[in-house]
């Protein structure tokens, strides 16, 4: 597989995931059949067009890439007609999640370093990528974002993201480093899933 | 009356419109003096700054052209100093806002065929120009954006956008194009509000 | 001190500041390790992005200019190690908060202007700077942004801006310009919280 084979896949895949599990979020919420697609365009786009604003890759392929769209209509659309089946496969959709989690940190931050950034954005911008989308969702539905409360999430995109940027630099071949930052990243999530795996948290003191 | 005339009425409307929608909003949530106009300014200009940084029309007319500003400054006035006059015209600001949805959607589908992007950018973003202010206004005041709950309203817009992107891209005349456009997402918003319509929603099954 | 130089203290100052009042907000939220450091990083450059997406640089400094990112994780080590000392610093916290808003408003509006835009994008993105990041955090921690409720918050913003903008327009000495700006802002805001000072606000009437 040649190399932007390989990550066009990897977005693919990613925006897929993604929409699967924001149309089943619309739909736990009871929004209607445009709020189904645009929570789940939002969620496979959102954190992708944030990163091309910055990165400055205008129009954002989010918006301007057919493909993108075409993903979130058929995940829409699944989320409608089988969704007693996307229930059964709860377990595999947070898989699913953890997978996208791992393609959007290394595209995302791959992306930010073909169009000449340095390491930090490419970092930044990466885990920017992976749970961007997730928090709009979590904004627009009104609660406080995931990222901001589960098991280690937005840490394991940064893992992915470090290993990318790290590849990349040192000039390491890209048939394998993807899949080395892919592996820990999805790894680790699936671990703190597994295993209720959190980052330290600090008891908070009385506010005098 | 030309092209630009045109479109530059739209925009001027839709946004004057919209920014008292706003202004009434933050004074029934009795915001500030500032929170009034900041919430105006935000429901009148935020879709259309989301539309420029998108397309890369920098700096976004929303900022940079004063006349925005001094609609949203209006329009606060209004809303402080005759509010009851503005409650007694509840219905009618309803159908302003639903005028304004149908004029920054096609205006905000205009605009980025204008700077050359492809059909999708134009009919996303004209929806996002149309409903992206209204969503930020709910995000800040804390609430489920209406966008997602209310009768048909975004996909009103949608209307509305692919009709003018159809119509510059069959080059037809823009002397009526953008009137039909305009007509029919205002007629579908009145009918849905007059008649409760509401788009398909998905009764959410117990999640096992 | 020259001009960049003191601009730059300015940026600095007002980062290490707001990321600080950012980590203590996350802690008090009890978010984990990486929710802290996240919300340190919002509150200290989340204005400046935007900021920087509308003028048009790219990347954003807060993405690419590794001491923001460093200030904030300094920040966010002080609100873990030193959270009891924070939290007796209490009352200077709100004066730190109080600095870093002058500090920003007033590199935000010089920014926009160094880039060429014209008054009112440097006096709004100004503003933006000023409260953006404090906003995003409110709406990430999910409650209504306190620049919309507190006492005379952004209005202070607005007057150092206003301040920056008219001094650099009159070619006026940028050796002490900026600390009128500064100066008026900061007192402004320290008497409006000592004395809880607010802007008018205005009943709601009964929605009929």
């Amino acid at each position: 597989m040649n190399e932007t084979l390989l990550f066009t896949v990897l977005d693919m895949a990613g925006t897929f995931v993604f929409a699967i599990s924001g149309a089943v979020a619309a739909r736990q919420k009871n929004l209607d059949l445009f709020g189904i697609i645009a929570i789940a365009y939002m969620v496979a786009c959102g954190g992708g067009i944030i990163r091309d604003v910055c990165i400055g890759a205008i129009p954002p392929a989010g918006l301007a890439d057919w493909r993108y769209l075409t993903l979130a209509l058929i995940a829409a659309a699944l989320a409608m007609v089988a969704y007693p089946l996307l229930q059964r496969l709860d377990h595999p959709v947070q898989m699913f999640d953890a997978l996208g989690l791992s393609f959007f940190a290394v595209f995302g931050a791959h992306k930010a370093l073909l169009l000449g950034h340095n390491a930090q954005v490419a970092i930044v911008l990466g885990i920017v990528s992976a749970v961007g989308g997730g928090a709009m969702r979590d904004v627009l539905l009104n609660r406080t974002p995931l990222i901001l409360r589960k098991e280690i999430y937005a840490s394991a995109a940064l893992l992915a993201a470090v290993v990318q940027v790290t590849g990349e630099r040192l000039e390491l071949a890209m048939e394998w480093v993807p899949w080395v930052g892919i592996l820990l990243c999805f790894g680790l999530r699936y671990l703190a899933m597994r295993h209720g795996w959190n980052l330290p948290r600090f008891a908070p003191h009385r506010k005098h």
